[in-house]
C-alpha cells in the first residue's frame, strides 16, 4: 500500500465514530501504533514503544556504536482532523526506509522511525509531549496534568504501556539529528505552484490578551461626542494589526477572537477584548512587530479615553532549522522554495537536543486541522524520494 | 411626600428581592398601581384600571362634553432598573395636579393621568402595550404572545384584572393631547448644565444585522497577502459606522454586538457580525446615512474578496412633537434647550392618535436602565413647575 493509503486506513482509527480524533495515549492511539508498527515490520524495521508511548521503527546501523538518524513525524490528532498532518511524515519516513533497502543502501548510521504519541495536545493541553521525552526536556510536573475526565498524565502513560519512572530512558543522546516530513498547513507552496518546501526556520510567537475598557451607554441617548466606545478602540487595533503583519516579509499578526459587551445592538460597548498572534522566523522582527502593537494600541486608548490592558500570555523564541539538514533537504529537492513554518511541530521540541530539518509537501487549499486536508500522491512520492536522498546525503 | 421620595418608595415594589423589575400584568404591578392610586386619591383625582392594565387618575373637566389632557408615564420597569425611568413622569404629573388644585386653578378641559401599564416590553419583547391600547392601535395578535413561561399575554391581563374582549375601551378619541416627562437618558443636558430640556422629535431608528463572510484559516500559516480575515472587514465597518454617526449633527450609529468565528487565538476569522444602530430625527438623515452604509459594507467586502450579508431588522419613523405643546412647553421652561430623543417613549404610540410634547429631565452620568439613575431634586421641582405652567398655558 502506497503512503496515501496508509494514511487513509489510519485515519478510520479514531477514538470517535465518524470523524478522526486521537488523543494521546488513548485505545485509537494503541490501534494506531499497532497498525503502524505492522507497516514498520514488513519494512524490516524492529519495533519498540518508549517510555513516553512513542513507537519507533529501528533499523540498524553498521555497528553498535554509530550514531542514530531519526525520521517521523506524531500519529496523534487534533478533534476532527484530517488524515495527513502528523501520519504522512511517519508513512513517508516509512517508505523511505523501504526505498532504502530496495536499493540496498548502506548508510554509516542507524535510522529510527518516530511515530510520537503526542504533538498536538489535545489531550492534556500541552503540545510536544511524546517529542519533549526524546529531547529530554520532558518536565515531570506534567504528570500532575488531568485531562477532561480528572485522569492525570502519569496514570494514563502508566496504562497505555509507557512508564513515568523510566521518562529519562526515551532520551536519545545518541541522536544525530531529526528529519520530518509534513503538510504545509498553509497555501504559500500551492500558490507558488510548487510541490514541497524546505522550512528556514519555525516561528516565533507572541500571543497576547488586550482588553479595552471604555463607558457603556444607550445607543440612541449618547451623542458620539460624549463616547468612550470600546468596539471603535477594538476596532482600530484590528486594523493596526493587520497593518502590523502586511508590514515586514513572513511575518503574520492576527485578531481571531474579539468580544464587545454589554453586546446588545443598542448599547454602547463598555468593554472589549481581543486575542493577538503574532508570528515570524527572526525573533528581533516578531518583537519589534509586538512592540510597536502594544504603543498603537496604548496610543488609540489614549485618544478615545479608552482603558487598555495588554496582558502576555506566551513568548515563544523562534526555532533554526539546522544548516546542514536545511542544505540536504534543499539540494535533494533540486531548488524548493525555503519557508519558514508559522504553525509548531515535534522539531521544535527535538531542536533543544539535535539538529532539525523540515521538508514540507504542498496541500489544497492550505487546509488542516479538518478533516478537508489533501494532498497529491505525486507530491507525497516526491517529498519520500528528496527523503531517501537527503538521508543518502548526510551519509556522504 | 415629593415626586422623589414617591420615586424611591415605588422602586421597593418589585417581582426581584434586591433589584427593581416590575414586568408588565404583575402581582408587583398591581401592588405599584394600588400604590400610586392611592397618592393619585390624595390628590383629589378619581381612580380606575382600564382594559389594557394602564391606572389612570381623573381630574374632572368643567362638563362632560370636555375633552381631556392626558399626563403621565409608565410603571413598568427594565430588569434591575432605576427608580425614575416612568415613575418620575406618572408621579410628576400627580404632582402638578396637586398643584394645580392648591392653586384653585379651573381649566377648560379634564386632566387624566396616566400610568402605563407596559412601555419597556420586558415580558413580551413589544413595547408600548398599555399606551398603544390608548391610542387605538393595539393589535390584537398580540395577545397570542407567550412570555418566558408560555403564560399569554391575554390570560396574563385577563388574571391582571384587565379586559382583553373590550380592549377598545381603553382607547381616548377623547384626548386634546399629551404630555410626559421622562429622565433623559442621556448626557446632553448634565454637559450642557440644564436641568430641562424639550423634545423636538423622537429619532427614527434602523436597526440592521451585517455578516462578514471570508475565509477561516491558521493564524501562523496563511501569510496576510492570502488572507480573507472577516474580523478585519468588521472592523473596517465598525469604524465606517463611527464615521458615519459623527457626520450629521443629532445622528448616531452603533455597533453594539459584533462577533468572529471561529473565534480561536490561533484561527483567522471566516465569519464575523456586526449589528448596527442608526437614529436621527429626521427620517431623510438617517435613511440617507443607512445608505451609505450599506455601500460602505459593500465595498469594504469588495476591495477584501469577504462577501457581506445585510439583514435589515428595523426602519422605524421618527415621531414630530406637536408644535403647540413644544411650545408651550419651552416658553413654561422659559429657553430650556429642544433635543432629540434617542430613546422611545409612549409618546411614539400616543402620536398615532394625538398631539404628544415631552420634557427631559437631567439625569447623573446619563445612565438609566440601571439601579444608578439619579436626578437632581430641584430639576424635578422645575420640571413639576413647568408642567403646570403649560397645562395652563394650553387652558388660554
Amino acid at each position: 500500500m502506497d503512503v496515501i493509503g496508509r494514511c487513509r486506513e489510519l485515519a478510520t482509527v479514531s477514538e470517535e465514530a465518524g470523524a478522526l480524533t486521537r488523543p494521546f495515549a488513548t485505545p485509537a492511539m494503541a490501534r494506531a501504533n499497532a497498525l503502524v508498527a505492522g507497516w514498520m515490520e514488513e519494512a524490516g524495521l524492529s519495533t519498540r514503544t518508549d517510555a513516553a508511548g512513542n513507537l519507533v521503527g529501528r533499523m540498524s546501523g553498521p555497528d553498535v556504536e554509530a550514531r542514530t538518524l531519526l525520521l517521523g513525524s506524531h500519529l496523534d490528532t487534533v478533534r476532527d482532523a484530517g488524515a495527513y498532518d502528523g501520519p504522512l511524515g511517519v508513512l513517508a519516513a516509512i517508505a523511505c526506509v523501504e526505498e532504502l533497502r530496495a536499493r540496498d543502501i548502506t548508510l554509516p548510521f542507524a535510522v529510527d522511525v518516530y511515530g510520537f504519541a503526542d504533538e498536538e495536545g489535545l489531550r492534556y493541553g500541552t503540545a510536544y509531549l511524546g517529542s519533549r521525552a526524546v529531547a529530554g526536556t520532558f518536565e515531570p510536573e506534567l504528570f500532575a496534568l488531568a485531562d477532561a475526565d480528572g485522569v492525570h498524565l502519569r496514570d494514563a502513560l502508566t496504562a497505555f504501556g509507557g512508564d513515568p519512572v523510566g521518562m529519562a530512558s526515551a532520551a536519545r543522546p545518541d541522536a544525530l539529528g531529526y528529519l520530518e516530513v509534513h503538510i504545509e498547513q498553509g497555501p504559500v507552496l500551492e500558490r507558488a505552484g510548487r510541490p514541497l518546501g524546505v522550512v528556514s526556520a519555525i516561528d516565533g510567537q507572541t500571543r497576547a490578551h488586550v482588553v479595552f475598557t471604555g463607558e457603556a451607554g444607550h445607543a440612541g441617548t449618547v451623542p458620539m461626542g460624549a463616547r468612550r466606545d470600546a468596539a471603535c478602540a477594538l476596532a482600530e487595533f484590528v486594523l493596526a494589526v493587520e497593518e502590523a503583519g502586511r508590514a515586514a516579509p513572513a511575518l503574520v499578526a492576527t485578531v481571531g477572537r474579539l468580544t464587545a459587551s454589554p453586546g446588545a445592538p443598542n448599547s454602547i460597548a463598555g468593554e472589549a477584548t481581543a486575542s493577538l498572534d503574532v508570528r515570524h522566523p527572526d525573533d528581533a522582527v516578531r518583537e519589534a512587530a509586538t512592540t510597536a502593537l502594544l504603543e498603537r494600541a496604548t496610543a488609540i486608548g489614549a485618544a478615545r479615553d479608552v482603558a487598555v490592558l495588554w496582558e502576555p500570555r506566551m513568548d515563544a523564541p523562534a526555532v533554526a532549522m539546522d544548516p546542514r539538514l536545511v542544505a540536504a533537504l534543499a539540494e535533494a529537492a533540486e531548488g524548493a522554495p525555503l519557508l519558514p513554518s508559522g504553525a509548531g511541530h515535534d522539531a521544535v521540541a527535538l531542536a533543544a537536543a539535535m539538529p532539525v530539518g523540515m521538508l514540507f509537501v504542498r496541500c489544497a487549499g492550505g487546509v488542516s486541522h479538518a478533516p478537508g486536508e489533501s494532498v497529491d500522491p505525486a507530491d507525497v512520492d516526491a517529498a519520500v524520494d528528496v527523503l531517501v536522498r537527503a538521508v543518502c546525503a548526510l551519509a556522504d
